[in-house]
């Protein structure tokens, strides 16, 4: 199987063009994969398929194999194959996902795409602005959007100090929100650039979660404490997000960058299954 | 850059065949591969080029850029890789390391290399039989073995029990060893069999550990607690290690894996540098 390896400030998957590869099984086959020892290394497996109702379709497995609905720091990666691997020939494109059809804008330099923007949609007030909460013991206030995930977004003073592997599970899964939560820990550095840190539900922290940026970005835009663009600094790196109050759309952009490309042949894999 | 990713039971490396390619700065470029999200993603690099005095020559990398002596994971990858990519086109070798030169013996099945043994030359008992020490508190016995590199084997009821997050970094800052010391956590399943952990100096827990499982069969023998033949039991896979007194010499037998081949452009790279 060939395959490329594609990363989005450090989210990265293993992404197989099935315009032109047959996947059996992706399920066994992200498993397989994402195996950072026995396997590619990845975050999960995507697939780049053909569609009825777009310019192409993504298909994301999470390395345990999950199918999942969509992923930010992804669909930004299967733009820029799409265009830079000649299945697309515009700057524009549609890529339908399990969580509806995306919108793609492509900025291309030197005939290669370098970011992508995203619209993601219409963003979801799900809190009070903002809301109460008591996390052990201590009284907090929190944010809730949803951006096709459900987020909570709380200002902290000190980011980098947080103990999340210590915390996040308390805000995870907190009784106010019975499907868990994503968790946005936050700091305003102006009113052009925000500081955040992640958990995520069923994953813990990661360097980088695009609805998480634009959940906490679209927060502090209503609550008034940025403009209504600002770069959100992840540990993987910087998302900008704009909120088109007018449309109620929100974009995200960033880079998409192609790492390496490689083959696999897994009929005669003898790694082990983990 | 034209490279293979292999890995010997979950130890994993970058291997690039520098007969045909030239690497400049192998410590930058290790850096840069081995990075998990950003890069290729390995345990570091190792470069298999031409030698004076051997079939072949390995230089090793590890992931912060450092020059390693010998890896007993990582040279059996290079007798595989050598053998089945037509370098070599014999059997048995010899491969130049920073730690001497170092004699392979491959098992081919069709064509491919499966398993290598490895001369891991003779071992040196480094303590007394057993040696008493006393770790945060309590008395334990440890063995020290130095096969390369030093070695303090420990005997213990309930191997996977070990919190060696928490209770490794004692065993390997331990003042009886100035240096800082490679410390196995060792069950005898029977006289054929040995479970083992291991924290490794500079590293923390690893799945595998080549000279460990050495060092730990070693002292087992020593002790005469198993036969000269056993299969030591990491929680990457296992190793036969065989020791023949006469000589003095261990012998180290276990499987190496190409995983799959890759190109990546290192001048057009541009994740980030970490």
């Amino acid at each position: 199987m060939k395959f490329t390896k594609m990363q989005g400030i450090g989210n990265d998957y293993v992404y197989v063009n099935c315009f032109e590869e047959n996947v059996e099984d992706p399920a066994r086959v992200a498993k397989l994969v994402s195996e950072r020892h026995f396997g590619i290394g990845s975050d999960g497996l995507i697939l780049i398929c053909p569609s009825d109702v777009a310019d192409c379709r993504m298909r994301m497995f999470n390395e345990d194999g999950s199918e999942g609905s969509m992923c930010g720091n992804g669909i930004r990666c299967v733009g820029k194959y799409a265009y830079d691997h000649g299945i697309v020939d515009k700057p524009q494109i549609s890529v339908e996902t399990l969580g509806g059809i995306k919108y793609l804008d492509m900025q291309v330099e030197d005939g290669k795409v370098k970011t992508v923007k995203v619209d993601m949609g219409v963003p979801q007030l799900t809190s009070e602005l903002p809301e109460k909460i008591q996390v052990e013991g201590k009284t907090l206030e929190f944010t809730g959007i949803d951006v096709g995930n459900p987020h909570a977004v709380y200002y902290v003073d000190n980011v980098d100090g947080l103990d999340l592997e210590k915390i996040g599970p308390a805000f995870e899964m907190h009784e106010r929100f019975p499907d868990r939560v994503n968790s946005e820990f936050i700091r305003v550095i102006d009113r052009k650039h925000l500081q955040m840190r992640v958990w995520e539900r069923g994953s813990g922290e990661t360097w980088a979660c695009g609805t998480g940026a634009t959940a906490s970005a679209v927060a502090s835009m209503m609550l008034g404490l940025v403009d209504d663009t600002v770069e959100v600094q992840l540990i993987g790196g910087n998302l900008e997000i704009t909120w088109d109050r007018e449309s109620g759309h929100v974009y995200m952009t960033g880079p998409a960058v192609e790492v390496f490309s490689g083959e696999i042949d897994l009929t005669q894999y003898n790694g082990r299954e983990v």
